[in-house]
């Protein structure tokens, strides 16, 4: 038996446990992560991130060659255990975390740049909270029909990939948004060859507001279920409706989740258009629990 | 803000969070409750318990002229923040804490004695775990339909009241319990004016075995959904599940539900027959929270 300490944190809803290994010390298997993110017989989480130096994580020391100062790699695992690439809301807990335990100065307007699996990702300050720049994103070809809200119609969703894959729809209005009834799987036609997270978005009104974008969302993550927010989901709801706006739509976006509000960014940088998501995130309480 | 220290503790899957307040100066209202019972935002469970002393409760002091011995009161809270009278399993937690922690000495072979808001509980060492006496329980006269398990046919349902009231319904065998969809409510017809827990029940194969009787459980809690597990919940099922069987049935039951199993025993006692509820009883972790 091992006592780990943790501290446990979240944004918008979406939580994680974080536990601190700066050497790289910890052998977190499958198993302990699972059973640390239950949320009956552990700890309760969406995900688990470890807190290790970039130099001290064999599979992460080769981003320093790129990014000398991406001190701290953001080691993610899901619910289940299994290894994941990114976590959009988990890199700005990651972000709080670095930050409020003097791992990392604050980024006051500048950046600090953390290693993840999918590459370095630069987090900067905003607000309460804090905003990561989830890179370059694409339109998926092809229509998606979505059917959802059990007996409901099946809609039109476009496909739109943020380093993973989303589908979203558009509804008439927040009502229709409200009552979508989302405990079962929305039925993709065709169905993506590794499923997507597929997001159900109303325009609020007006839509714009001092050239802010404003929307409401609700998602459907898979092989998990409704969430109370998705980082990329977020992103990927905005990127579709500027695309359905058209001429002139804004760059900037509100969007509001389940789980409280967004804001999501879109900007030019070297190597083509960048989405930025940004909001609050807090570490929650600490722990201690042996495993 | 103040810093609460708290233990999450979990008995068959169902969780609390313990806060330690012996001489009653916590005021923890109904939205503090909330927050900390919150898996998202919060530390998460299925209610909160704060363990006082039962002197220092002025709605339990009166419990000490019928039990001088019942020094500490559990002060039960639904994951809502709105008091509750007593959880069976919530219980068998809070002796494991008392003795844990040095409040109560583990009563081997003998009795410890709690105050709740349904009187006081009697708690006994038992296995790996505590066994709390339930006290009396009733028939509830009416024949009772359920239908669940959307299009599914709907099934006789048996009334039995443990302090709170449960419908139980008989299923063909495990493999139609574990088909069973739970995501709905359960329509009741009559509906009972304060609406019931309804458990799902299967015989395993053999039913009985050295004298104890052996099913398996689902539960729908009202006002809550599906659950891991409901202490007296799987007090009714098997009181039930012995009614069904007739003459010569056991009063000795071992019940699995989704969180693990528990022991039922039906017993004499000097006001009519009582029901006993054993099994698992663990603390997870401890933690401290700002509020």
């Amino acid at each position: 038996m091992t006592t780990i300490h943790f501290t446990k944190g979240q944004g918008t809803g979406n939580d994680f446990v974080l536990v601190e290994d700066p050497d790289g010390r910890l052998d977190l298997d499958q198993a302990t992560v699972a059973r640390l993110c239950d949320r009956h017989f552990g700890v309760g989480a969406d995900g688990l991130i470890r807190v290790v130096r970039t130099a001290r994580s064999p599979e992460a020391a080769g981003l320093l060659a790129e990014e000398p100062d991406a001190e701290w790699f953001m080691d993610y695992r899901n619910a289940d255990g299994t290894l994941a690439e990114m976590c959009g809301n988990g890199s700005r807990v990651f972000a709080r975390y670095l930050t409020e335990h003097g791992l990392a100065a604050a980024p006051a307007g500048g950046t600090l740049p953390i290693a993840t699996r999918a590459g370095v990702k630069d987090l900067q300050a905003s607000g309460d909270g804090f905003q990561v720049d989830l890179g370059r994103w694409r339109l998926v070809d092809g229509d998606v029909t979505v059917a959802a809200d059990r007996g409901g119609v099946a809609r039109p969703g476009l496909g739109i990939d943020v380093g993973n894959p989303h589908v979203v729809v558009l509804l008439p209005d927040e009502d229709a948004l409200h009552a979508l009834h989302l405990a079962d799987v929305p039925t993709l036609d065709p169905a993506p060859p590794a499923g997507a997270n597929v997001e159900f978005v109303a325009l609020a009104h007006p839509p714009v507001v001092d050239g802010i974008g404003r929307i409401a969302m609700r998602v459907h993550e898979r092989g998990v279920g409704e969430t109370l927010s998705c980082g990329t989901g977020t992103a990927a709801a905005a990127l579709a409706t500027r695309h359905w706006m058209g001429d002139g739509a804004p760059d900037m976006w509100r969007v509001d989740v389940p789980g409280g509000r967004l804001a999501v960014r879109m900007f030019p940088a070297e190597d083509g258009e960048h989405v930025a998501l940004g909001g609050p995130a807090e570490l929650v309480y600490e722990g201690d629990i042996r495993i």
